[in-house]
């Protein structure tokens, strides 16, 4: 199954002014289309740190998906780090160019000359709008930190990562997680593959901890809950999605 | 300045079942207490992972801050994790184990004994409220995920941690990034100091570009304030904070 890392690129997440709301959207998508996301990190704006890390992740997963970093300013060296994963160096891209001098006039300074710069090599996937089509290099794939750029560009280049999406069932529990815990621990006896989750909740009335089972295969996840379910008593379970 | 890393442990991060929302809470009050936070990392819960990731970071940064993977089921294995970091066993407190059994009751099941189970020679901070304890471990601060604990566990803690906080001084320009890029590098060239952070808006109206200016420095970051102000034409600012 094609796994995945997430990078999330940016002092501002760091220093607490700014809230990633990019990789949690990440990770609700490529678990619905079935991708395992298997580590997020956050680092700063720092190129050594950021062409490092790429490595790492490069060479860790399927694909490596990076948030932030993109743009005219000094702090922005993503393009550069990805870059210098890969011992490439960057270029302007001339189709890049072009659509920036259409946008900002003929006269580009340095900083503005930034944003048609690539890795050298670098494929660019048309995004279905009039925003700047997705970088990739290698398994490599650059995204803008502003959120709406990265959900269009994500959407745009979501059928490229498929994988085969879990099936999850969720039940909702009216006792503590120390009143179910041996009873969750034979379930996994039996059922060794299956993927449980044990989540309390405090201020919640209705119940007390949510249990998540999931598995590829719908069969399995459906025998794992019928014994689950036939192991806790009625009046533990409030609801069954 | 004292460095601190931050280790999100828990699969419903990464399955994208729940946003974590405490590394936001922690990076925001460190911040303002000043300390740096350097690298966010969120990992499954598997054992290996945790261990050689809490060592690592116990390695590189003044404080580490784990959240999650605490409790009585099978995927929490923070506490493991953290000894096996610093090759400690894990053993049961008798103070939490009394506390438990008033709770709980006498007849303890393994996975309820659990809760109080801590790395061979941890530090018990007591929080001032019902809940447990904070464990600490060498400089490894063990927080639940539950976000009403770990906050109720930090603000309890926070005065060991204090630094020297940053001024931080915000610009609201109403320029394009691009147009004010030159400006921004000519102000870093004559402030090398300054952390200096461009933070474009896009379904915002009255602004386009957010600037952070920030030093430990007050005089410093007013100066460069000053500056980045007489450099920029007064049509172009939107106000400052």
């Amino acid at each position: 199954m094609p796994t995945a890392g997430i990078l999330v690129i940016g002092n501002e997440i760091l220093s607490g002014k700014v809230t990633d709301i990019n990789s949690p959207y990440l990770c609700e998508q490529l678990r619905e289309i079935g991708v395992d996301v298997e580590r997020i990190l956050t680092i700063p704006d720092v190129l050594e740190t950021i062409a490092s890390e790429v490595k790492a992740m490069s060479e860790s997963y399927d694909y490596v998906f990076t948030s932030g970093g993109i743009g005219p300013t000094h702090d922005d060296l993503t393009i550069e780090g990805v870059a210098a994963a890969f011992g490439r160096s960057v270029e302007v891209d001339a189709k890049l160019e072009r659509m920036l001098r259409s946008v900002l006039g003929d006269d580009l300074s340095e900083g503005q000359l930034k944003l048609a710069t690539v890795p050298a090599g670098a494929s660019l996937i048309d995004s279905d709008d009039k925003w700047f089509p997705l970088v990739v290099v290698e398994n490599v794939y650059i995204f803008p930190g502003i959120p709406e750029g990265l959900r269009r560009k994500f959407e745009s280049a979501r059928d490229r990562f498929e994988g085969v999406p879990y099936v999850l069932k969720r039940v909702y529990v009216k006792r503590h997680e120390t009143e179910i815990v041996e009873t969750l621990n034979a379930l996994l006896e039996e059922f060794p593959d299956l993927v449980l989750g044990s989540y309390p909740k405090i201020r919640e009335s209705s119940y007390r901890v949510l249990l998540t089972l999931e598995s590829r295969d719908e069969n399995y996840v459906q025998r794992a809950l019928d014994r689950l379910l036939a192991d806790l008593s009625d009046g533990a379970i409030h609801k069954v999605e």
